[in-house]
C-alpha cells in the first residue's frame, strides 16, 4: 500500500524545517519498508496570498481529499498578511473542515534538553495535552458595532456543542484509560466563564461515568497553568478546550525545555478526512532565513504521522519509535541548534537524525 | 481623616488569612499614624448563601458605598455552592458594579522564596500584570439551546468595548511610563480569536501613539505563557484581557515561587466607588481548617490598600514599604508556612510580620 501525503511547508521557518522532516520520515520509511508518496503544494502560504489575494486555490478541499495525511510546516507572515487572515485561510480551515477535532500534543522532558524548571530530569515530565480543535473560543461568529465612535464594541461567541465536547472527552478518557496512570485532568474556568465552562464541566462529569477506572480531576486554567510550572509530574492526560489547549500546549513544552521540539497531530479519528501533522511552533519570522530553526518538532510530527498511518501498530509503530530514538540520540550527543545551546544549523541536525536512524 | 474599610473574609482560608491581614495593616497604621476604621461584613460567603439563598443582602451596594476600600479574603465553597454562583454573586459583581476596571497584580521573586525556575535570584523577576477586570471573556451574555438533546449547544459572548479597552490600556501605558524600563507587553491571540483580539491589537496600536517613549510589543497568549517560564526577566508591565490576565497572574507568581504570597488590587482609579484588595489565591477548601495557609498574599494586599488610600505618597507609601520590608524579613528569617517548606501556622507568620514591622 502507498500512503499519499500532501506537503505544505507554509511560511518562515516552516520552509526550513520541512525538508528535514521529509528527510527523516523518508529514511524511516525506507528502513521499515513503508511506501510513501509526497506531493508538495505551493499554496497555503503568504506568498501565494500576495499573488492571488487568497491563501488557497478554490479547489483546495478536493485536492487535499486525495491524501491520507497533510504534513504541515507553519503558516504566518504578519509583515504582509494579518495572522488571522492567513491562519483562518489555511490551518484553522483544515482543522474545522476536515473535522480534525483532536489536537494531540505530547509534552515530554527529553534527555539532553536543559529544563528551565529546577531539579527535573528526563522522565519527570511525560503527559499529553488533548486539545479540542474545531470549536469553542475559536469561532467565526461575532462582529463590531458603532464602528469608529466612542460607543464602539466587538463581540465574539464562544460555542460548545454537545457533539463537539463529547467526542474530544471520549478520545481523552480513552487515551487516559490506555496509560498506566489512568489519570485525566480537565481544564476549566467555570468560576469566571459562567455559561460555557459549567457546561464543559457537566459533560466531563457525564463522560467520567463511562470510564469508572479513570481517575480524574479538574482545575481552573489559572491555577492549572501554575501547576504546570510547580508540579508537572502530576499530569498524565490533560483535556482542554481549543483556547486552553492552545495555551497549555505551549506552556507544557516550555516547562519541558523548549517549544522547538514539540510536535502535534491534528486528527480526524474516523479517517473520513485527512489528518494533519505539524510542529507546535509557528513560522517565527524573527529567525527565518538563517537556517537555525530546530527541526525536531517537525521531525517528531513526522513520527506521529507514521504512527497514525499504521494505526499505532506494526512497522509503523517501529518506524515511529526509531525516529524518537534517533531524536534522543542527537539531543544527547549533538549536533544542536542554537535554541538548545549548540551551533549547528537546521540541515545539520536533520541529517544527523537521519544518520542516527539508519544505524 | 479616618479611612472606612469594609472587611469581607469570605470562605475557606479567606477566614484564616484575614485576621493576619488586619493584624499587620493595623500595626502599620498605628506606627505611621494612619486612622482606619474596619467594619466586618458577615455576608458574601457561602454560609450566608446557605441561609439566605443569595450571597448578599439586597442593599449590599449602598452598604459598601459607605467605604473607601474593601479588604477581601476569598470566596468559594464548591461543595455547597457552585463557584460561578458564589463568585458572580460577590467578587465578580463588585469588580463590575464598582467599576474596578484595573486588576493590578505585582509579580516579584522575593528573597527567601525558593524559585521553581532554575538559576533565578531575587530581583530577576519583577513586573506587573495589569488585567482588565470588568468585561472581555467574563460576560453574562449567552445561553443554551436544544437542552438535553444531541443537538445541545451553549454560547457565550466575549465583549470588548472601546471605553473598556482604552481605559485599561491607558492605565497600563501610564504605569509603564512611570517605570525605569518603560516597557509594555500586550497579551493577544489575534491569530486564532479573529474578531475580538484583532480589535484589542488595534486599540493597543492607537494608544501606543500617545506614549511614544514607551517601548511595547505583543505576544500571543500561548507563546507569552511559554516566555513567562523561559525568560521572565524580560517583562515590565504586561497588559491583558480579563481571562488572559487571570491566567498570567497565576502563572507569573508560580514562576516566582508561589501563589501563596501574590497580592492584587482591584482599582476604581477615579475613586467614585470603593476599590477592593485581595490575595490572588482562592479559598483553597483542600487546606482550610488547619490554619496553615500562607497569610502573606493577604498582608501584601493590605499594603497595596494603604498605598491606595494615600495615593501612593507620604506616610501611606512609607507604611506600604514598611510592610513589604517586614514580609521580606520574615521570608528570609522565618517562620514559614508549609507551602514554603516551614512548619509555622498562619497566625505565627502573621504575628512575626507584625513584630518585624514594629521594630
Ligand atoms: C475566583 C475567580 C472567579 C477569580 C477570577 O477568575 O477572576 C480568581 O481566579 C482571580 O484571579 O481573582
Ligand atoms: C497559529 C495559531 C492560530 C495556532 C492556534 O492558536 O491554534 C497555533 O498557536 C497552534 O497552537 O497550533
Amino acid at each position: 500500500k502507498t500512503h499519499k501525503i500532501a506537503v505544505i511547508a507554509g511560511d518562515g521557518i516552516g520552509k526550513e524545517v520541512m525538508p528535514e522532516g521529509m528527510r527523516v520520515v523518508e529514511a524511516a520509511a525506507r528502513r521499515f519498508g513503508i511506501n510513501l508518496e509526497f506531493t508538495t503544494m505551493d499554496w497555503a502560504n503568504c506568498d501565494y496570498y500576495a499573488q492571488h489575494g487568497e491563501m488557497m486555490p478554490h479547489d483546495w478541499f478536493d485536492q487535499l481529499m486525495q491524501f491520507e495525511a497533510i504534513f504541515f510546516g507553519a503558516v504566518g507572515w504578519p509583515a504582509t498578511v494579518p495572522d488571522h487572515i492567513s491562519l483562518w485561510g489555511s490551518l484553522l480551515r483544515f482543522r474545522r473542515d476536515f473535522s480534525q477535532y483532536v489536537n494531540l500534543r505530547p509534552v515530554r522532558l527529553m534527555p539532553g534538553v536543559p529544563c528551565p524548571l529546577a531539579g527535573r530530569k528526563p522522565g519527570d515530565i511525560d503527559f499529553y495535552v488533548v486539545r479540542e480543535n474545531t470549536e469553542g473560543e475559536y469561532s467565526s461568529v461575532g462582529g463590531r458595532m458603532f464602528e469608529g465612535t466612542d460607543r464602539e464594541f466587538v463581540v465574539q461567541e464562544t460555542v460548545f456543542t454537545r457533539q463537539g465536547v463529547d467526542r474530544i472527552l471520549d478520545f481523552a478518557f480513552d487515551l487516559a484509560q490506555s496509560r498506566p496512570k489512568k489519570h485525566l485532568t480537565s481544564a476549566t474556568k467555570s468560576n469566571g466563564i459562567s455559561i460555557t465552562m459549567p457546561y464543559w464541566d457537566e459533560r466531563v462529569e457525564a463522560m467520567a461515568k463511562c470510564y469508572p477506572d479513570v481517575h480524574w480531576d479538574k482545575y481552573h486554567i489559572d491555577i492549572l497553568s501554575a501547576r504546570f510550572v510547580l508540579s508537572p509530574e502530576r499530569f498524565d492526560v490533560v483535556v482542554a478546550s481549543n483556547l486552553f489547549g492552545d495555551i497549555l500546549s505551549d506552556l507544557g513544552p516550555a516547562c519541558a525545555g523548549t517549544i522547538g521540539i514539540a510536535p502535534s497531530a491534528n486528527l480526524n479519528p474516523d479517517r473520513r478526512f485527512p489528518s494533519l501533522f505539524e510542529p507546535v511552533h509557528g513560522s517565527a519570522p524573527d529567525i527565518y532565513g538563517k537556517n537555525i530553526a530546530n527541526p525536531i518538532a517537525m521531525i517528531w510530527s513526522g513520527a506521529m504521522m507514521l504512527d497514525f498511518l499504521g494505526n499505532g501498530s506494526g512497522v509503523y509503530r517501529e518506524a515511529h519509535d526509531a525516529i524518537i530514538h534517533a531524536i534522543e540520540t542527537v539531543l544527547v550527543e549533538g549536533p544542536r541548534t542554537p535554541d538548545l545551546g549548540g551551533t549547528a544549523d537546521t540541515t545539520g541536525v536533520g541529517k544527523a537524525i537521519a544518520a542516527a536512524l539508519e544505524q
